[in-house]
Protein backbone atom coordinates (compact mmCIF):
# COMPACT_ATOMS: atom_id res chain seq x y z
CA UNK A 1 0.00 0.00 0.00
CA UNK A 2 3.08 2.51 -1.00
CA UNK A 3 0.18 4.17 -2.89
CA UNK A 4 -1.91 5.04 0.17
CA UNK A 5 1.39 5.99 2.61
CA UNK A 6 2.55 9.14 1.35
CA UNK A 7 -0.71 11.24 1.35
CA UNK A 8 -1.11 9.51 4.74
CA UNK A 9 2.37 11.19 5.84
CA UNK A 10 0.98 14.61 5.34
CA UNK A 11 -2.16 14.25 6.60
CA UNK A 12 -0.69 12.95 9.70
CA UNK A 13 1.91 15.96 9.95
CA UNK A 14 -1.58 18.08 9.56
CA UNK A 15 -2.92 16.17 12.71
CA UNK A 16 0.68 16.21 14.54
CA UNK A 17 0.46 20.09 13.97
CA UNK A 18 -2.91 20.55 15.03
CA UNK A 19 -2.12 18.52 18.51
CA UNK A 20 0.37 20.44 19.00
CA UNK A 21 -1.10 23.51 18.28
CA UNK A 22 -3.75 22.66 20.46
CA UNK A 23 -1.63 20.66 23.58
CA UNK A 24 -0.55 23.12 26.69
CA UNK A 25 2.63 22.79 28.11
CA UNK A 26 4.01 21.54 24.96
CA UNK A 27 7.49 22.24 24.55
CA UNK A 28 8.45 21.44 21.17
CA UNK A 29 9.61 23.27 18.16
CA UNK A 30 6.12 23.32 16.90
CA UNK A 31 4.43 24.95 19.76
CA UNK A 32 7.28 27.55 20.39
CA UNK A 33 6.17 28.57 16.66
CA UNK A 34 2.68 28.65 17.86
CA UNK A 35 3.54 30.63 20.99
CA UNK A 36 5.97 32.93 18.87
CA UNK A 37 2.63 33.63 16.52
CA UNK A 38 2.28 34.68 12.88
CA UNK A 39 5.22 36.76 12.20
CA UNK A 40 7.74 34.22 13.51
CA UNK A 41 5.75 31.85 11.64
CA UNK A 42 6.12 33.78 8.33
CA UNK A 43 10.02 34.45 9.01
CA UNK A 44 10.36 30.99 9.05
CA UNK A 45 8.58 30.33 5.66
CA UNK A 46 10.48 33.08 4.19
CA UNK A 47 14.24 31.71 5.90
CA UNK A 48 13.15 28.38 4.61
CA UNK A 49 12.32 29.92 0.77
CA UNK A 50 15.27 31.44 0.91
CA UNK A 51 17.38 28.47 1.26
CA UNK A 52 15.90 26.15 -0.86
CA UNK A 53 17.22 28.67 -3.08
CA UNK A 54 20.80 28.93 -2.30
CA UNK A 55 20.29 24.78 -2.17
CA UNK A 56 18.78 24.81 -5.50
CA UNK A 57 21.71 26.98 -7.23
CA UNK A 58 24.11 24.48 -5.25
CA UNK A 59 22.51 21.16 -6.54
CA UNK A 60 25.15 19.02 -7.75
CA UNK A 61 25.33 15.64 -7.42
CA UNK A 62 23.25 13.33 -4.95
CA UNK A 63 24.19 15.10 -1.46
CA UNK A 64 23.13 18.49 -3.61
CA UNK A 65 19.88 16.53 -4.33
CA UNK A 66 19.72 15.63 -0.67
CA UNK A 67 20.49 19.00 0.39
CA UNK A 68 17.32 20.74 -1.84
CA UNK A 69 15.24 18.28 -0.97
CA UNK A 70 15.53 18.78 2.96
CA UNK A 71 15.21 22.48 2.33
CA UNK A 72 12.01 21.68 0.39
CA UNK A 73 10.64 19.39 3.23
CA UNK A 74 11.28 22.27 5.32
CA UNK A 75 9.88 24.78 3.61
CA UNK A 76 6.97 22.64 3.13
CA UNK A 77 6.96 22.11 6.85
CA UNK A 78 6.56 25.75 7.59
CA UNK A 79 3.57 25.98 5.62
CA UNK A 80 1.61 23.34 6.60
CA UNK A 81 2.23 24.94 10.23
CA UNK A 82 1.28 28.50 9.10
CA UNK A 83 -1.83 26.49 7.87
CA UNK A 84 -2.74 24.64 10.81
CA UNK A 85 -2.18 27.77 12.84
CA UNK A 86 -4.64 28.99 10.31
CA UNK A 87 -7.01 26.42 10.91
CA UNK A 88 -6.16 25.18 6.93
CA UNK A 89 -4.51 21.62 6.14
CA UNK A 90 -2.31 20.41 3.09
CA UNK A 91 -5.95 18.87 2.26
CA UNK A 92 -6.75 22.12 1.30
CA UNK A 93 -3.59 23.35 -0.78
CA UNK A 94 -4.10 19.67 -2.76
CA UNK A 95 -7.67 20.62 -3.50
CA UNK A 96 -6.56 23.91 -4.99
CA UNK A 97 -4.12 22.32 -7.19
CA UNK A 98 -6.10 19.62 -8.11
CA UNK A 99 -8.96 21.75 -9.21
CA UNK A 100 -6.38 24.15 -11.02
CA UNK A 101 -4.76 21.85 -13.06
CA UNK A 102 -7.96 19.95 -13.87
CA UNK A 103 -6.07 16.36 -12.76
CA UNK A 104 -8.73 14.39 -11.88
CA UNK A 105 -7.89 12.82 -15.34
CA UNK A 106 -4.35 12.60 -14.11
CA UNK A 107 -5.35 11.34 -10.75
CA UNK A 108 -7.42 7.90 -11.82
CA UNK A 109 -4.61 7.38 -14.31
CA UNK A 110 -2.26 7.76 -11.91
CA UNK A 111 -4.16 5.42 -9.22
CA UNK A 112 -5.03 2.67 -11.54
CA UNK A 113 -0.86 2.36 -12.47
CA UNK B 1 -10.77 5.99 -1.19
CA UNK B 2 -11.04 9.50 -0.55
CA UNK B 3 -7.55 9.00 1.43
CA UNK B 4 -5.51 8.16 -1.14
CA UNK B 5 -6.55 10.63 -3.46
CA UNK B 6 -4.45 13.70 -2.27
CA UNK B 7 -1.38 11.87 -2.80
CA UNK B 8 -2.18 10.88 -5.66
CA UNK B 9 -2.96 15.01 -6.73
CA UNK B 10 0.33 15.53 -5.97
CA UNK B 11 1.90 12.11 -7.92
CA UNK B 12 -0.35 13.44 -11.11
CA UNK B 13 1.39 16.70 -11.07
CA UNK B 14 4.59 15.33 -10.67
CA UNK B 15 3.83 13.49 -13.72
CA UNK B 16 2.02 16.40 -15.93
CA UNK B 17 5.60 18.17 -14.68
CA UNK B 18 7.97 15.63 -16.02
CA UNK B 19 5.72 15.55 -19.00
CA UNK B 20 5.58 19.23 -19.78
CA UNK B 21 9.74 18.51 -19.05
CA UNK B 22 10.10 16.80 -21.62
CA UNK B 23 8.22 17.55 -24.38
CA UNK B 24 9.10 19.76 -27.47
CA UNK B 25 7.12 22.15 -28.68
CA UNK B 26 4.90 22.60 -25.70
CA UNK B 27 4.17 26.65 -25.19
CA UNK B 28 2.11 25.78 -21.62
CA UNK B 29 3.86 28.14 -18.55
CA UNK B 30 5.43 25.34 -17.53
CA UNK B 31 7.16 24.55 -20.57
CA UNK B 32 8.29 28.26 -20.50
CA UNK B 33 9.28 27.82 -16.81
CA UNK B 34 11.79 24.93 -18.07
CA UNK B 35 13.24 26.75 -20.87
CA UNK B 36 13.83 30.31 -19.07
CA UNK B 37 15.69 27.68 -16.85
CA UNK B 38 16.56 27.07 -13.10
CA UNK B 39 17.04 31.03 -11.96
CA UNK B 40 13.71 31.67 -13.07
CA UNK B 41 12.15 29.18 -11.36
CA UNK B 42 14.09 30.18 -8.33
CA UNK B 43 12.86 33.65 -8.63
CA UNK B 44 8.65 32.59 -8.69
CA UNK B 45 9.96 30.49 -5.55
CA UNK B 46 11.06 33.42 -4.17
CA UNK B 47 8.04 35.42 -5.36
CA UNK B 48 5.31 33.10 -4.32
CA UNK B 49 7.22 32.63 -0.77
CA UNK B 50 6.50 36.70 -0.42
CA UNK B 51 3.23 36.25 -1.55
CA UNK B 52 2.08 33.84 0.77
CA UNK B 53 3.95 36.40 3.65
CA UNK B 54 1.21 39.14 2.32
CA UNK B 55 -1.83 36.85 2.05
CA UNK B 56 -1.11 35.41 5.43
CA UNK B 57 -0.69 38.94 6.99
CA UNK B 58 -3.81 40.04 4.95
CA UNK B 59 -5.51 36.91 6.22
CA UNK B 60 -9.24 37.19 7.89
CA UNK B 61 -12.30 35.87 6.92
CA UNK B 62 -12.97 33.40 4.05
CA UNK B 63 -11.90 34.99 1.23
CA UNK B 64 -8.62 35.84 3.24
CA UNK B 65 -7.93 32.01 3.45
CA UNK B 66 -8.86 31.48 0.29
CA UNK B 67 -6.24 33.79 -1.30
CA UNK B 68 -4.15 32.26 1.41
CA UNK B 69 -4.30 28.80 0.41
CA UNK B 70 -4.06 29.83 -3.47
CA UNK B 71 -0.70 31.58 -2.73
CA UNK B 72 0.27 28.39 -0.72
CA UNK B 73 -0.49 26.47 -3.63
CA UNK B 74 1.67 28.47 -6.37
CA UNK B 75 4.26 28.55 -3.82
CA UNK B 76 3.83 24.02 -3.74
CA UNK B 77 3.44 24.18 -7.75
CA UNK B 78 6.65 25.96 -8.40
CA UNK B 79 8.89 23.93 -5.80
CA UNK B 80 7.18 20.74 -7.48
CA UNK B 81 8.66 22.61 -10.98
CA UNK B 82 12.13 22.97 -9.42
CA UNK B 83 11.83 19.51 -8.30
CA UNK B 84 11.07 18.12 -11.45
CA UNK B 85 13.45 20.27 -13.16
CA UNK B 86 16.15 18.57 -10.85
CA UNK B 87 14.87 15.10 -11.54
CA UNK B 88 13.11 15.11 -8.30
CA UNK B 89 9.28 14.70 -7.56
CA UNK B 90 6.78 15.20 -4.60
CA UNK B 91 7.23 12.02 -3.18
CA UNK B 92 10.71 12.47 -2.34
CA UNK B 93 10.05 15.62 0.15
CA UNK B 94 6.87 13.44 1.32
CA UNK B 95 9.46 10.69 2.59
CA UNK B 96 11.74 13.57 4.12
CA UNK B 97 8.93 14.69 6.18
CA UNK B 98 7.66 11.28 7.16
CA UNK B 99 11.21 10.34 8.44
CA UNK B 100 12.20 13.63 10.33
CA UNK B 101 9.19 13.68 12.16
CA UNK B 102 8.76 9.71 12.89
CA UNK B 103 5.52 9.72 11.30
CA UNK B 104 5.07 6.16 10.53
CA UNK B 105 3.09 5.62 13.76
CA UNK B 106 0.80 8.29 13.18
CA UNK B 107 0.53 7.66 9.49
CA UNK B 108 -0.63 3.71 10.64
CA UNK B 109 -3.45 5.41 12.78
CA UNK B 110 -4.36 7.84 10.06
CA UNK B 111 -5.08 4.91 7.49
CA UNK B 112 -6.79 3.16 10.18
CA UNK B 113 -9.45 6.38 10.96
CA UNK C 1 33.27 67.36 -4.20
CA UNK C 2 32.55 63.32 -5.14
CA UNK C 3 32.47 62.86 -1.36
CA UNK C 4 29.25 64.76 -1.08
CA UNK C 5 27.66 63.57 -4.16
CA UNK C 6 26.92 59.91 -3.40
CA UNK C 7 24.22 60.77 -0.25
CA UNK C 8 22.66 63.51 -2.71
CA UNK C 9 21.78 60.73 -5.36
CA UNK C 10 20.18 58.75 -2.10
CA UNK C 11 18.51 62.53 -1.20
CA UNK C 12 17.47 62.97 -4.84
CA UNK C 13 15.91 59.25 -5.54
CA UNK C 14 13.72 60.60 -2.62
CA UNK C 15 12.77 63.76 -3.76
CA UNK C 16 11.89 62.08 -6.71
CA UNK C 17 9.87 59.55 -5.23
CA UNK C 18 8.10 61.99 -3.16
CA UNK C 19 7.25 63.88 -5.95
CA UNK C 20 6.18 60.88 -7.95
CA UNK C 21 3.94 59.45 -5.18
CA UNK C 22 1.94 63.04 -4.95
CA UNK C 23 1.36 64.05 -8.35
CA UNK C 24 -1.66 62.91 -10.10
CA UNK C 25 -1.91 61.66 -13.96
CA UNK C 26 1.85 60.14 -13.32
CA UNK C 27 2.30 57.36 -15.85
CA UNK C 28 5.56 56.55 -14.51
CA UNK C 29 6.31 52.78 -13.27
CA UNK C 30 6.95 54.19 -9.61
CA UNK C 31 3.25 56.36 -9.91
CA UNK C 32 1.92 52.80 -10.68
CA UNK C 33 3.59 50.77 -8.29
CA UNK C 34 1.95 53.61 -5.66
CA UNK C 35 -1.09 52.70 -7.52
CA UNK C 36 -1.08 49.48 -6.82
CA UNK C 37 -0.02 49.99 -3.35
CA UNK C 38 1.57 48.57 -0.42
CA UNK C 39 0.99 45.39 -1.30
CA UNK C 40 2.34 45.08 -4.96
CA UNK C 41 5.61 47.60 -3.63
CA UNK C 42 6.45 45.03 -0.63
CA UNK C 43 5.80 41.95 -3.05
CA UNK C 44 9.01 43.89 -5.35
CA UNK C 45 11.13 43.98 -2.39
CA UNK C 46 10.75 40.50 -2.22
CA UNK C 47 11.18 39.65 -5.75
CA UNK C 48 14.66 41.76 -5.80
CA UNK C 49 15.67 40.27 -2.71
CA UNK C 50 15.33 36.90 -4.23
CA UNK C 51 17.33 38.45 -7.50
CA UNK C 52 20.01 39.94 -5.45
CA UNK C 53 20.49 36.14 -3.98
CA UNK C 54 20.33 34.28 -7.17
CA UNK C 55 22.90 37.23 -8.68
CA UNK C 56 24.92 36.76 -5.90
CA UNK C 57 25.32 33.21 -6.66
CA UNK C 58 25.96 33.46 -10.15
CA UNK C 59 28.48 36.18 -9.55
CA UNK C 60 31.72 35.35 -11.52
CA UNK C 61 34.08 38.02 -12.89
CA UNK C 62 33.26 41.68 -13.96
CA UNK C 63 29.98 41.00 -15.75
CA UNK C 64 28.94 38.81 -12.91
CA UNK C 65 29.88 42.33 -10.25
CA UNK C 66 27.67 44.77 -12.53
CA UNK C 67 24.80 41.84 -12.06
CA UNK C 68 24.69 41.91 -8.41
CA UNK C 69 25.15 46.04 -8.21
CA UNK C 70 22.29 46.05 -10.47
CA UNK C 71 20.25 43.58 -8.22
CA UNK C 72 21.26 45.48 -4.81
CA UNK C 73 20.36 48.90 -7.00
CA UNK C 74 16.66 47.32 -7.72
CA UNK C 75 16.43 46.13 -4.22
CA UNK C 76 17.24 49.96 -2.46
CA UNK C 77 15.23 51.14 -5.21
CA UNK C 78 11.80 49.40 -3.94
CA UNK C 79 12.69 49.70 -0.45
CA UNK C 80 13.10 53.36 -0.85
CA UNK C 81 9.84 53.54 -2.88
CA UNK C 82 8.27 51.67 0.24
CA UNK C 83 9.94 54.06 2.70
CA UNK C 84 8.50 57.07 0.22
CA UNK C 85 5.34 55.57 0.45
CA UNK C 86 5.52 55.40 4.54
CA UNK C 87 6.69 59.06 4.97
CA UNK C 88 9.99 57.75 5.51
CA UNK C 89 13.08 58.16 3.53
CA UNK C 90 16.52 56.57 3.02
CA UNK C 91 18.05 59.59 5.39
CA UNK C 92 16.16 58.37 8.36
CA UNK C 93 17.46 54.40 7.07
CA UNK C 94 21.25 56.31 7.45
CA UNK C 95 20.30 57.39 11.09
CA UNK C 96 19.62 54.20 11.94
CA UNK C 97 22.82 52.84 10.64
CA UNK C 98 24.80 55.62 12.09
CA UNK C 99 23.53 55.22 15.36
CA UNK C 100 23.77 50.88 15.47
CA UNK C 101 27.02 50.94 14.32
CA UNK C 102 28.18 53.92 16.67
CA UNK C 103 29.69 55.05 13.40
CA UNK C 104 30.01 59.03 14.27
CA UNK C 105 34.42 58.66 14.66
CA UNK C 106 34.29 56.46 11.12
CA UNK C 107 32.31 59.28 9.77
CA UNK C 108 35.15 61.85 10.87
CA UNK C 109 37.59 60.34 10.14
CA UNK C 110 36.03 59.33 6.11
CA UNK C 111 35.22 63.16 5.84
CA UNK C 112 38.67 64.11 6.56
CA UNK C 113 40.32 61.67 4.13
CA UNK D 1 27.67 70.06 7.14
CA UNK D 2 24.54 67.86 7.48
CA UNK D 3 25.03 66.90 3.94
CA UNK D 4 28.63 66.01 3.85
CA UNK D 5 27.20 63.53 7.11
CA UNK D 6 25.16 60.96 5.48
CA UNK D 7 27.04 59.42 2.59
CA UNK D 8 29.96 59.58 4.83
CA UNK D 9 27.94 57.17 6.77
CA UNK D 10 27.76 54.67 4.33
CA UNK D 11 31.39 55.19 3.50
CA UNK D 12 32.66 55.09 7.18
CA UNK D 13 30.02 51.59 7.23
CA UNK D 14 31.68 49.99 3.64
CA UNK D 15 35.09 51.03 5.18
CA UNK D 16 34.20 49.15 8.68
CA UNK D 17 32.88 46.29 7.03
CA UNK D 18 36.34 46.02 4.71
CA UNK D 19 38.29 46.19 7.79
CA UNK D 20 36.42 43.47 9.59
CA UNK D 21 36.37 41.46 6.27
CA UNK D 22 40.73 41.65 6.30
CA UNK D 23 40.94 41.43 9.97
CA UNK D 24 41.78 37.78 11.48
CA UNK D 25 41.29 36.69 14.79
CA UNK D 26 37.74 39.29 14.68
CA UNK D 27 35.12 37.88 16.69
CA UNK D 28 32.80 40.83 15.90
CA UNK D 29 29.22 40.06 14.17
CA UNK D 30 30.56 40.74 10.79
CA UNK D 31 33.44 38.78 11.51
CA UNK D 32 31.37 35.76 11.89
CA UNK D 33 29.25 36.31 8.63
CA UNK D 34 32.70 36.16 6.49
CA UNK D 35 34.34 32.95 8.05
CA UNK D 36 30.82 31.23 7.60
CA UNK D 37 30.91 32.05 3.74
CA UNK D 38 28.76 33.77 0.90
CA UNK D 39 25.12 31.29 1.76
CA UNK D 40 25.20 32.94 5.30
CA UNK D 41 25.23 36.11 4.20
CA UNK D 42 22.80 35.52 1.45
CA UNK D 43 20.76 34.22 3.94
CA UNK D 44 20.56 36.93 5.96
CA UNK D 45 19.78 39.27 3.18
CA UNK D 46 16.54 36.94 2.38
CA UNK D 47 15.35 37.00 6.09
CA UNK D 48 15.66 40.65 6.63
CA UNK D 49 13.61 41.36 3.61
CA UNK D 50 11.33 38.97 4.70
CA UNK D 51 11.38 40.86 8.08
CA UNK D 52 10.95 44.12 5.82
CA UNK D 53 7.74 42.73 4.18
CA UNK D 54 6.02 41.69 7.50
CA UNK D 55 7.10 44.89 9.27
CA UNK D 56 5.69 47.00 6.40
CA UNK D 57 2.51 45.08 6.82
CA UNK D 58 2.58 46.18 10.94
CA UNK D 59 3.60 49.53 10.17
CA UNK D 60 1.13 51.90 11.71
CA UNK D 61 1.86 54.80 14.38
CA UNK D 62 5.51 56.10 15.35
CA UNK D 63 6.32 52.58 16.81
CA UNK D 64 5.84 50.44 13.53
CA UNK D 65 7.87 53.47 11.93
CA UNK D 66 10.57 52.54 13.63
CA UNK D 67 10.80 48.88 13.57
CA UNK D 68 9.88 49.46 9.60
CA UNK D 69 13.55 51.76 9.65
CA UNK D 70 15.10 49.13 11.78
CA UNK D 71 14.53 46.27 9.27
CA UNK D 72 15.29 48.18 6.12
CA UNK D 73 18.52 49.02 7.97
CA UNK D 74 19.15 45.32 8.58
CA UNK D 75 18.51 44.75 4.81
CA UNK D 76 21.17 47.38 3.95
CA UNK D 77 23.41 46.71 6.24
CA UNK D 78 23.24 42.71 5.18
CA UNK D 79 23.34 43.83 1.19
CA UNK D 80 26.66 46.29 2.32
CA UNK D 81 28.26 42.85 3.92
CA UNK D 82 27.41 40.76 0.18
CA UNK D 83 28.84 43.71 -1.41
CA UNK D 84 32.19 44.11 0.80
CA UNK D 85 32.51 40.19 0.59
CA UNK D 86 32.34 40.33 -3.27
CA UNK D 87 34.70 43.25 -3.54
CA UNK D 88 32.18 46.15 -4.09
CA UNK D 89 30.98 48.78 -1.54
CA UNK D 90 27.40 51.03 -1.44
CA UNK D 91 29.29 53.65 -3.39
CA UNK D 92 29.21 51.55 -6.55
CA UNK D 93 25.44 50.50 -5.95
CA UNK D 94 24.41 54.55 -5.46
CA UNK D 95 26.29 55.12 -8.64
CA UNK D 96 24.30 52.49 -10.52
CA UNK D 97 21.11 54.58 -9.21
CA UNK D 98 22.58 57.45 -9.89
CA UNK D 99 22.73 56.49 -13.99
CA UNK D 100 19.64 54.68 -13.95
CA UNK D 101 17.57 57.65 -12.72
CA UNK D 102 19.39 60.33 -14.80
CA UNK D 103 19.69 62.16 -10.98
CA UNK D 104 22.71 63.67 -11.80
CA UNK D 105 20.03 67.18 -12.42
CA UNK D 106 18.10 66.49 -9.63
CA UNK D 107 21.27 66.05 -7.08
CA UNK D 108 22.62 69.39 -8.23
CA UNK D 109 18.99 70.86 -7.14
CA UNK D 110 19.13 69.03 -3.55
CA UNK D 111 23.14 70.13 -2.87
CA UNK D 112 21.48 73.49 -3.62
CA UNK D 113 18.46 73.48 -1.31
Amino acid sequence: MEQAADIDVLRALDSVLRDRRDASGDSSYVASLYEKGLNKILEKVGEEATEVIIAAKDCAGEKGQDALLGEVADLWFHTMVLLAQQGLSSSDVVAVLEERFGLSGHVEKASRS
